[in-house]
C-alpha cells in the first residue's frame, strides 16, 4: 500500500497496542480505535469493528502478540480469540501462528504484509477473469476492510477496474449488518470505481434484466470439498448466477482453505443477536419477543462455484487451493 | 369479519372520512389515521399507511367515494389516485369500478365485502396444498393488512393453520420497507401461528437445510401470460424454490389479474426513493450521495410458478384467472 492509498491500513500494532479502523462508525466518521488488552480486542472483534476474514487473521496474529507484549499467558489469549467468531478460519490460524512464534509481533507483521500481497495477486489474477465492459455483483465487504490491504473480491474489481474493462459495480447492502451499503460503497467511492446500491432482495431482477455479468465475493471458509462459508446471502447469489448462467467466483487467500474441514456440513455457523434484525437504531421494527433466526453466514457448495481466485492462480478444485510445500 | 377477529379493519369508510390502520406505525402502535380529501389520502397511499394490492383496491374506490361526497371532480380525483403507486393493478381497478357507478360509496363498500369473502375462498383453497407439519415461507405482507380483510398468501397460512396442518411460518423481513417484520410477523402473532423472522437473505439457507415445503406469496398484478409483479424479492424467492424443489404459489384474487397486460415486460416497476436504503430512521447507512437502485416490485416469470390459487380456486394457469361471464 502506497502513500496514496485512499483507504487507510485496516489493523496495525501502534505502541503498544493494537490500532484498527472502527468499521462501526463507516460510512460517517474514518475513525481509528485501538486495543490494550486482549479483552478490549475481543470486544472489538465481536461487536464488528474490525471483521472479514483475512483481517481477523491480523487481529488473532496481534492479539497475540498483545499478550506477549504484556506477558500474559498466550494460551489464554488464544482461546479468548479463537471463541470470538467461530466461522472465519483465519481467525484461528492468525493465532496459531502468532503462538507457534519465537516472536509473535515479528510473525503478526509478517503476516499483515503476507496478507497484503496475496490480495495484490488475488487482483491480478482475478482481474483476467473481467471481460470489457463488464458489471460485477458483490456481496458484503471482501475489500480493503476486510483484509489488511487491497481486499479481496474488491481487490479483483479494483485490479479490473485499473486495467480498464470494469464498467461497474452492483453493491448488495448485505442486511442485516449493512457491510456493502457502509463498508463496500465507502471503499469503491474512495476508489473511483462507478457503483449502485442495491437491496439484496433487487439482485434477482438485475440477473433476469441480464445486467449482471459476473459475481465475486470473498470466504470466511473453505472446506476440503471447496464448499464456501461466506456472509450470510452468497448462497442465494450462487443460485441466482447458476440459473441466468452468471459466473460466480470465490476470491480468498490460501488461508481461507482448510483442508481438516471435510466438507460445508461441518462448517459451524454463527447465529448473531437476534436485535441486529428486530432494530434499527435502537428502534423496534418487529413485534417485541418475535422469534428471529439470524446465522451470520451461509454454506455455498462447489458446484455453485465457477471458479476459486486465490494469490497463486484460477482454480477449478477447491483442493488446489492447498498450500503445497515449497 | 367477526367482532373476535384480532385484527382490525384496514381501510373503511365513516363520517365522511376514509379510515384505514396507520400500517406506518405498525408493529409499535395499533392507530387509525383518516384522509378527508383526495390529496390527503394521496399523501396515506405514497406514504405507504396503505399498500398492498387489494387494500390498494378499496383505497381507491373509496376515493372516488370521497370526491363524490364532497362533489368534487371524478376525473381529476381518479387521475390523482391511479398515479400514486403505478404497479398495483387493482388499485386503478378499484379507481374505475366506483367512478362508473351511480353510488361509488355503495360500490366500494360492496368492493370490501367481496374481497374479504375472496381472500376467505383464498385461504380454504390454499389450505389444501399444505401438507400436515409443512413449514411455508412468505415474503412481504400479503395479509390481512395488504387487503380488506383475512389476507391472501396469509389467509392460505390462517386457514392451513386452523385446519391443523401448518407447523411453522418462515417471514422475510422484506427490506427496505421491512413489511415482514413490521406486519406480517405482527399478524401472524395476533392470530396465534408459530412463526420465526428471518433477513431475506437467510431464505436460501432455510431452502438448502430442507426447512422449506412451500412458498406462499401474494401478487400486485399477474400479466396475461402469468407473470407476477410482487414485492421486490419475489422473483428471487421463485427461483430458490425451484432450484430446491419446493412448490411456489400465488396467491391473489381475480381482481389482480390484468388480461390488458400481455406479459412481465410490460408492468411498470415502481422505483421508490433512494432514502429507503441508505438511511435508517434518520440515519445514514451509506456514503452520502451514493447510486441507489430501489425498485419496489419485481416480475416472477410463470414457469416459477406451482400455481395460482384465486377465490375461483387452484390452477396451473393464469388465463383461468379472467373473470368468465357470469
Amino acid at each position: 500500500m502506497t502513500a496514496r492509498d485512499p483507504i487507510p491500513p485496516t489493523i496495525r500494532w501502534r505502541d503498544g497496542r493494537v490500532v484498527l479502523v472502527d468499521q462501526r462508525r463507516l460510512p460517517g466518521e474514518l475513525v481509528e480505535v485501538s486495543a490494550a488488552s486482549v479483552g478490549e480486542l475481543c470486544d472489538l472483534i465481536r461487536s464488528l469493528a474490525v471483521r472479514g476474514a483475512p483481517a481477523l487473521g491480523a487481529a488473532g496474529a496481534l492479539g497475540v502478540a498483545l499478550a506477549h507484549h504484556r506477558g500474559e499467558d498466550l494460551d489464554a489469549a488464544a482461546a479468548d480469540l479463537v471463541a470470538t467468531r467461530p466461522t472465519a478460519v483465519n481467525l484461528r490460524w492468525g493465532v496459531e501462528r502468532a503462538r507457534a512464534a519465537a516472536d509473535p509481533l515479528a510473525e503478526a507483521e509478517a503476516l499483515i504484509a503476507e496478507d497484503i500481497a496475496a490480495n495484490r495477486a488475488i487482483g491480478a489474477h482475478g482481474a483476467g477473469l473481467v471481460e470489457p465492459g463488464a458489471r460485477a455483483l458483490t456481496h458484503c465487504n471482501a475489500g480493503a476492510l476486510a483484509t489488511c490491504g487491497y481486499g479481496t473480491a474488491v481487490g479483483v474489481l479494483r485490479s479490473a477496474h485499473d486495467a480498464g474493462s470494469l464498467a461497474h459495480v452492483w453493491v448488495g447492502e448485505t442486511r442485516p449488518v449493512l457491510q456493502g451499503s457502509r463498508l463496500t460503497a465507502w471503499e469503491l467511492g474512495r476508489l473511483g470505481i462507478p457503483h449502485t446500491l442495491v437491496p439484496d432482495v433487487a439482485a434477482a431482477s438485475l440477473f433476469a434484466a441480464g445486467d449482471v455479468d459476473l459475481v465475486v465475493v470473498g470466504a470466511d471458509r473453505i472446506a476440503a470439498d471447496g464448499s464456501v462459508a461466506n456472509k450470510v446471502g452468497t448462497y442465494g447469489l450462487a443460485v441466482l448466477a447458476r440459473h441466468h448462467g452468471v459466473p460466480f467466483y470465490v476470491a480468498a487467500p490460501r488461508s481461507t482453505f482448510d483442508p481438516s474441514t471435510p466438507s460445508g456440513a461441518a462448517i459451524t455457523i454463527e447465529e448473531r443477536a437476534a436485535e441486529e434484525v428486530t432494530h434499527l437504531g435502537g428502534v423496534a421494527v418487529a413485534p417485541e419477543g418475535v422469534a428471529v433466526r439470524n446465522p451470520a453466514f451461509d454454506v455455498t457448495p462447489p458446484d455453485l462455484v465457477t471458479a476459486y481466485i486465490s494469490e497463486a492462480g484460477v482454480v477449478r478444485e477447491a483442493r488446489s487451493l492447498a498450500t503445497d510445500p515449497e
